[in-house]
């Protein structure tokens, strides 16, 4: 068993959406009011539950949020007005059993684009849900969020300060349509710490820019994508003073490995790729530097391949439009030089050498770094991303089949 | 026998730099000099040929060139100040054999970033390759410089003005790597027209933007990309007045069946995707929708999987940066509305239908046409692409072993 923050339970149930024989519906509950923060996706097109959730959350700032309620198969995304009246009518119902108003619930969907929720099954599958509340737990959460990921994604931190506990724990589902642009897929983050709603949602947008922002697997951005955050105080610890620092970096690190395990579940992925670049003229070029490397399918496809074929990280890095000299840049695979001042660095060993034998055990690995130095400046980004294997394909080619 | 443009002679012969058992190294000689113009890859890493074609070019403006000199198999791309010097070796042989000078005759390459030429095996060829000129035709060379192509590319046009002939020949290579920023992989378009070097140049550039510059297959601009024209003067007809028209329309059609016949031949690619965007508020925002929109590989893999998954453009489209309103768009495919006004076209039918079903045969064509109608403005912009499968994969993961 997980260690849950206090004062929070769980509940799933198999409503049959669209997946069979495993659970596709659940929900959190707070047991006392507890302070909401959220991010959501900047695609233009923004799935009902997003639309609902941003909503609830700006409509009653210091208010108290009662639960979560998230379901997988249909995304409620495209869906227009009627998408927006169902995904109303799911909050309803929601309400009315747990004896809250709609308003204190964030709801979150993922699935399939432009299909409507089905009322029936959920007018039914609410009962269920709320009646079960505590026999399940977070992993069955996960669980019952997941679509084409492979495991679920759980995260517990628990932080000690003087003498008292906090407990903080994470859960997201993704694997594709991974771009994420203010924050990923689905991630939930509960805390029993009591903190002020500003401070939770200052708190969680910079741990959502050093984690979920940073990755990237296919470059599509979901019209679903929140991270979604409750903290309900129920250990008696306030995140204040110097406890606040504390607090912090215990959450960016438990965003980050959330983030970590969607590319280490990229939808047909073997490997984690690391793209580190430094040297760049300013941060913003280091980003395009890195996104545009980790967006190459032939980079991709190589890593897929564990072929040392650098030239295509050369092809890729002068497409950017970062600012550089190309013969002042240096690229790396795990620490072994590439490609020095213009040219291949094994044109500079006397006699030649075979440069694939030497990185061909590095390709192996299941992790691997790409780094760039383009010696233009003090600008820096790391981001994750996957390869791109023939499981990508047929998982995205045969989707909704 | 493909009709040829008076005055072009043509070898091929297997070199066995990468490939066995075919062709590699050919040669293109106009028996008198050509006015030449050249388009080459935007990509900051340019090849060796690629800098030194420009050279030449830039270097003699209305002075004859002789040649075209093209192997497959190294890219001599990213080889530093040793690629020059092996570049201009090899124009300095075949100069010598043809009886012209270095800077009369136009390199190219293609194939694997980062390797050299293997000297030794072009000073051989290259006897052969100049004694054998006359005995193959363009169909050969055409062959020789495929790398990952499945079918060589050729296209013959011939116009009749005033009771003359003048032919067309264009020729290209490419299948992935191919998001061409000025020209695309390799292309040679040769012509018996007598046309001044300013206009012969300006017709080309004219018409690689209508054409190579459309076409995407995986978003990645070689290192090496580049469109050569000659033109000898032979069919004793020249380039003015009203024939202006008439022979730029002439050299538009044959590079856009040459661009067509690229993304025909994508890598893995089993259909051709027009990607047409309208109503956008200029052509440089419906070119980023459009572009976007080709881009995604779940858009991509939805088109090989055969699936109406619409929804995976509308999440393309909604994280483009042009400026729209979510609401006003309308998508189609192949001219089913399938998205308007903020929701699913089939909503809009009293009773539900199934709209996959009335999509399905269109997205088993070989061609197929997404149309995005902004409601924005004037702009406008089209763009040919594919889809992306298991053997792009498969192609991309082992092209080196």
């Amino acid at each position: 068993m997980f260690i849950e923050p206090k004062g929070f339970t769980f509940s799933s149930m198999q409503a049959g959406f669209k997946y069979q024989g495993r659970d596709d519906l659940a929900l959190i509950v707070s047991q006392v009011p507890a302070t909401g923060a959220g991010l959501f996706t900047r695609n233009r097109f923004k799935a009902a539950p997003v639309l609902v959730a941003r909503d609830n959350l700006s409509g009653q700032q210091s208010a108290g949020f009662r639960a979560i309620l998230v379901n997988a198969g249909q995304a409620n995304a495209c869906t227009g007005a009627k998408g927006l009246e169902d995904c109303r009518q799911t909050l309803k119902w929601s309400a009315s059993l747990l004896g809250c108003r709609p308003e204190e619930i964030l709801p979150a969907s993922t699935g399939v684009i432009g299909e409507r929720l089905f009322l029936p099954k959920w007018e039914d599958g609410l009962k269920d849900l709320v009646s079960g509340l505590g026999q399940k737990n977070s992993l069955d959460v996960a669980k019952a969020m997941m679509t084409t990921d492979t495991f679920p994604k759980l995260v517990c931190r628990v932080l000690e300060y003087s003498g008292q506990e906090v407990c903080l724990l994470g859960m997201c589902k993704g694997a594709g349509m991974i771009c994420p642009n203010m924050a990923t897929m689905l991630s939930f983050v509960l805390t029993d710490a009591h903190i002020s709603a500003s401070l939770w949602q200052e708190f969680l947008c910079r741990a959502v820019e050093m984690s979920f922002n940073r990755i990237t697997v296919d470059g599509d951005t979901s019209t679903n994508d929140c991270v979604l955050g409750l903290a309900n105080g129920q250990s008696k610890v306030e995140v204040t003073g110097p406890l606040c620092d504390v607090f912090y970096n215990e959450l960016e690190e438990l965003c980050q490995d959330l983030a970590y395990l969607i590319v280490q579940d990229a939808e047909g992925g073997t490997k984690v790729v690391r793209i580190q670049v430094c040297g760049a003229k300013d941060d913003r070029d280091a980003e395009d530097v890195a996104r545009t490397i980790a967006h190459s399918p032939l980079v991709k496809t190589a890593i897929f391949g564990q072929d040392p074929n650098w030239g295509r990280i050369i092809a890729a890095l002068g497409r950017c439009s970062a600012s550089f000299s190309p013969e002042r840049v240096r690229v790396s695979i795990c620490g072994l030089p590439v490609f020095v001042h213009g040219q291949p660095a094994s044109f500079q060993i006397a006699g030649g050498m075979d440069f694939d034998a030497l990185l061909k055990p590095y390709l192996k690995r299941d992790e691997l770094e790409i780094q760039i130095d383009l010696d233009a400046g003090q600008g820096s980004y790391a981001l994750l991303t996957s390869d791109l294997t023939d499981e990508y394909i047929h998982i995205n080619a045969d989707y909704r089949s």
